[in-house]
């Protein structure tokens, strides 16, 4: 199969679980549910339970088992970016070429919705996959995913990312920022991935590394895209992180250098797909996914 | 041991646990930390986890060994309070006599530290008690916290509260937002404490439905309160409902009534206590603090 059909299935899969896990649009409060699902049903890649399956099957777990699991990554992911967009963050009108939450419903609808999605992320991971034999891992998974996304990882990385607005060019600071704001949760959803397939704290700490430096793949490349995209590819508005004096790789090191990062991470990523998965699978799919993608 | 003597104990450990929990406030990224702290210590009552232990005690468990898990509901009932105050939902600026977050720090940081500490509940849930014995224990703790605090519980309860303001008069729709608003949590709280002492889903479904209905006390006594009190016992503006147009128990019954309800919720709540506990025991004391509280 080829890598477009591939990732276009995982995708349907993955929304046909989070179908099924969110509460109905017409349930109490409709309105609420409203919000929630035009959030999570607005064309998102899907990257981190694609991720979280792929780090599955590397460590040789079924990745079947785990779909309701992994959709907790991405109402996780969901709500993040509906309080990133917030008028008091970053005040984004558009993402994914629709109106914001909070400009589509309203501002204390956009709150709420995206506290909805964080918490029902632990109702997930706190049910799924079911049965006694994996109630170890069930709590491990909401540990994990939680110390991630908390204030010393992705909150805290969107803290830091406010308060780096016009400052000077710093690439330590840009690492840190991107590493909390965008790799903790994809280190978080590839270790998930491993730890639901029962693998070892070795082999966990492996795929968790693995997941953050797919996260500053991930980060670079959107970058390049802010600083070069067109809003018809992109579905917002270009050139917005520059002009809102956010620290970006071209602003701190030039676009040339960071097209050259780019392809260094790239290369070394998806050499250690293969290590981890034993020969090109779907980890490495999904490297090149990430290095190519023009959205 | 009397009433005011026990809660002060009881509050200091759990006060010290928060504390030991909670990241430092020069831990990175500090900003963020102080404004969790500041919120977390604002004077709270601690009614939630005092009544988690209680509910432990009754269930025949040992309340120390769950005083970490039982910190991460007063994390959960802080959050709730500074999304609640937000300008965009109910434009609070002074909560226990104290500037509310957003006024004291920012918005941003008060959306944030919100979100921080919803987050870190889950990591405490997903990692006390620690011990291989109890994961399944963990992993139901999750689920039971996130179910009560999610769309279909606190957070729906917060939509339809702002929904119905200004509407009119309606005793069905009260009680289901205060139901969602506070009874969830408190339902979860003592749940919580039963199911951590090992507790049958029987003995579970009946604490949770005594710290349902005691929620419903507490929100009956604070309607009361915001009524008659003053500013001063208050640490709030009292008729703050009211001018809001707030659904309050004294708007749709009137205030003879509502104190009626309060004494009629206390009698029945004290003898259940009596049964849950086989005599009066700390639950039996929190009921009586509940009623009898006036700020």
């Amino acid at each position: 199969m080829d890598l477009a059909s591939f990732l276009a299935e995982e995708r349907e899969r993955i929304d046909g679980a989070l179908d099924r896990l969110l509460p109905a649009a017409d349930a109490w409060p409709g309105r609420l549910h409203e919000a929630m699902r035009y959030a999570v049903f607005g064309g998102g890649k899907r990257v981190r339970p694609v991720l979280a399956r792929a780090a599955c099957r590397a460590a040789g777990g079924d990745a079947e088992s785990i779909l309701e699991s992994v959709c907790a990554l991405e109402m996780v992911h969901t709500y993040s970016l509906i309080h990133d967009d917030l008028p008091a963050l970053d005040d984004d009108t558009l993402r994914r070429g629709r109106a914001t939450v909070h400009v589509a419903f309203d501002e204390a609808l956009a709150i709420l919705a995206g506290d909805a999605l964080l918490t029902e992320a632990f109702v997930v991971l706190g049910r799924f996959p079911d049965g006694h034999a994996f109630a170890s891992r069930r709590a491990d998974a909401c540990r994990v995913v939680a110390e991630a996304i908390g204030s010393r990882g992705m909150v805290g990385g969107q803290v830091e990312d406010l308060e780096a607005t016009r400052a000077a060019p710093d690439g330590d600071r840009l690492r840190r920022i991107h590493g909390a704001k965008t790799g903790a949760l994809l280190g978080a959803a590839a270790e998930l991935g491993a730890l639901l397939a029962g693998a070892s704290a070795g082999s966990r700490a492996a795929f968790a590394l693995f997941g953050r430096r797919l996260g500053l793949l991930f980060q670079v490349v959107d970058d390049i895209l802010d600083a070069t995209g067109s809003a018809a590819s992109l579905g917002k508005s270009p050139g917005k992180d520059a002009a809102a004096g956010k620290l970006t790789y071209p602003a701190v090191y030039g676009l040339d250098a960071t097209r050259r990062e780019r392809d260094a991470l790239a290369g070394s990523l998806g050499e250690e797909a293969q290590r981890l998965e034993g020969g090109e699978g779907t980890l490495s799919a999904l490297v090149a996914f990430v290095a190519r993608r023009d959205r």
